[in-house]
């Protein structure tokens, strides 16, 4: 099976008002509840995709009771969830019905004690040697250790599992120096990792830090992939217009789902991208759209890319 | 004991942000959750002031099980909450930590059966014989019918028990037709009621249709009260400046506690008046200051005021 790890797990809340204005009492319309956090995201198109997965991270309070309960019902996903004393996030999003725009309020998560953490990673090494991948996802909760990356791609090439990392600021300047196989910034993070705004130089930059192979999502223009077998661009037949809510997780599982499955890195690029896509235009935030991913899987394209003068 | 009736219960989060931008993230620095909802306060208030105090509603789910977690620990206040099968809504107040500027929005409430609501009616009529007094506070979930409080005020009434109701729109408009003792509104909900922006004729009309005794609220200038013992007027010595969250369910808190006591009307308001600017001026919002409501009590004078002309 797949494994994601979601540190800081959330009760993702979306709030339908006709318009947000600062200072103001709003009804909440329609309030949407989930389970988040980028992991369990992840974990869900994968399970969509018919890929066992197992989710792990921690969890807590009533917050995280509620997270659990809903995640029960989902077809080929196991809870591995890590119990912690202090409550799971909560994070809301507040959509303008007039123009969908939306508004995010983000709790920063439960205080995790040091033997907490211990333990997750007692539990976390338990259950590396069933995994064919692992994927470490989002942000740390306070207490977590900044470190706490690192030491969870130590643990997962020690078992010999492949791990793909998706983190940013300090927690990936450190566990990036531990050498995971993937990591998949955007932008941003990687201007934030290496300090250069040029694409092809921040990613040459990431991979002397550790990074195995690069995979850069640039938004509209698709991902740009540098890795050891060579450099490869995909991106949409055209733009897509929607909601980008968890289009990144989808393009995570598209990288994992096609590294199991043995795909070279063309293909695993295509999926990335068609999923990504097939997620903006998906009306629910976060979920995909299954016959647009069909489509789109058809007509995305992934080009070699001459290499980069060093 | 005295019993407080808030069919929709919540649980109310406090968020500290820097500053509420539309259509931005945010991270909130700072969460506070407690028990809400009108009736909720009320309660709170009286146990506070050595009152023993039973409280009743509906509640469910996880925000449910949240909200009596949290009531339990609270000296003087039985929980005799109803579970229903919907969630307990929630209410945000977003504080900017600049300003100190609130932007509120308040989810609708658990879809309420109409079996759910019979069983909770018989389960406040099992209550109602063993009470001093009881306070019918806030909003109707999704649901319930409108005549409900009316159906609870006739409930009162009929087993001999005083009866305060604190609620607005048609819910008020119904419910005052069965008579109760007294009612709370705010200048709002008073031309809401009434039609009439001028507070000694829509007082008059409220009590033509049907409430006892009128305490009409009328922020910075005090109370205002019509019953059928004679006509008070009582107001804070100075504009009293801070966050008027809960200040009017503190002002219920000191009616129904001098009822119960015996106070006279006089004593009644000034208690009222000297709890609510008491709450305005607490540091943490819907509770009050203990030394400033008890200097408040001493400055605060309630004068009779000449009834209008019929």
């Amino acid at each position: 099976m797949i494994l994601t790890v979601t540190p800081n797990t959330a009760l993702d809340i979306t709030y339908h008002v006709p318009s947000l204005r600062p200072h103001a009492s709003h009804r909440v319309r329609e309030v949407v509840e989930r389970p988040g956090g980028k992991g369990l995201n992840v974990a869900r198109v994968l399970a969509a995709l018919g890929h066992r997965v197992t989710v792990t991270g921690l969890v807590g309070g009533s917050t995280g009771r509620s997270l659990r309960e809903q995640l029960a019902g989902t077809e080929n996903l196991t809870d591995a969830l890590f119990p912690v004393s202090g409550a799971t996030r909560r994070t809301i999003a507040v959509v303008d019905a007039a123009t969908g725009d939306t508004t995010q309020l983000n709790e920063p998560g439960p205080l995790v004690a040091p033997a907490e953490w211990s333990d997750f990673v007692a539990s976390y090494e338990r259950l590396l040697p069933s995994c064919s991948a692992v994927a470490l996802c989002g942000s740390l909760p306070p207490g977590v250790p900044v470190g706490a990356y690192a030491q969870l791609v130590r643990a997962a090439r020690g078992a010999g599992v492949p791990v793909l990392l998706d983190t940013s600021g300090e927690p990936l300047r450190r566990a990036i120096a531990a050498r995971p196989d993937l990591i998949k910034p955007n932008a941003e993070e990687l201007a934030e990792l290496t300090g250069s705004h040029e694409p092809a130089e921040a990613i040459r930059d990431a991979r002397r830090r550790g990074a195995h192979a690069v995979i850069a999502s640039l938004g509209a223009d698709g991902m740009h992939a540098v890795t050891p077998e060579g450099h490869w661009r995909a991106a949409p037949p055209e733009r897509v217009r929607g909601n980008p809510t968890g289009a990144g997780d989808s393009a995570v599982a598209g990288l994992l789902s096609g590294l199991v499955e043995g795909l070279d890195w063309p293909e695993r690029l295509v999926r990335a991208v068609a999923l990504s896509a097939a997620t903006v235009l998906a009306p629910v935030a976060g979920e995909f759209d299954p016959e647009a991913y069909e489509e789109l899987r058809a007509k995305v394209v992934a080009g070699p890319v001459a290499p980069d003068p060093e």
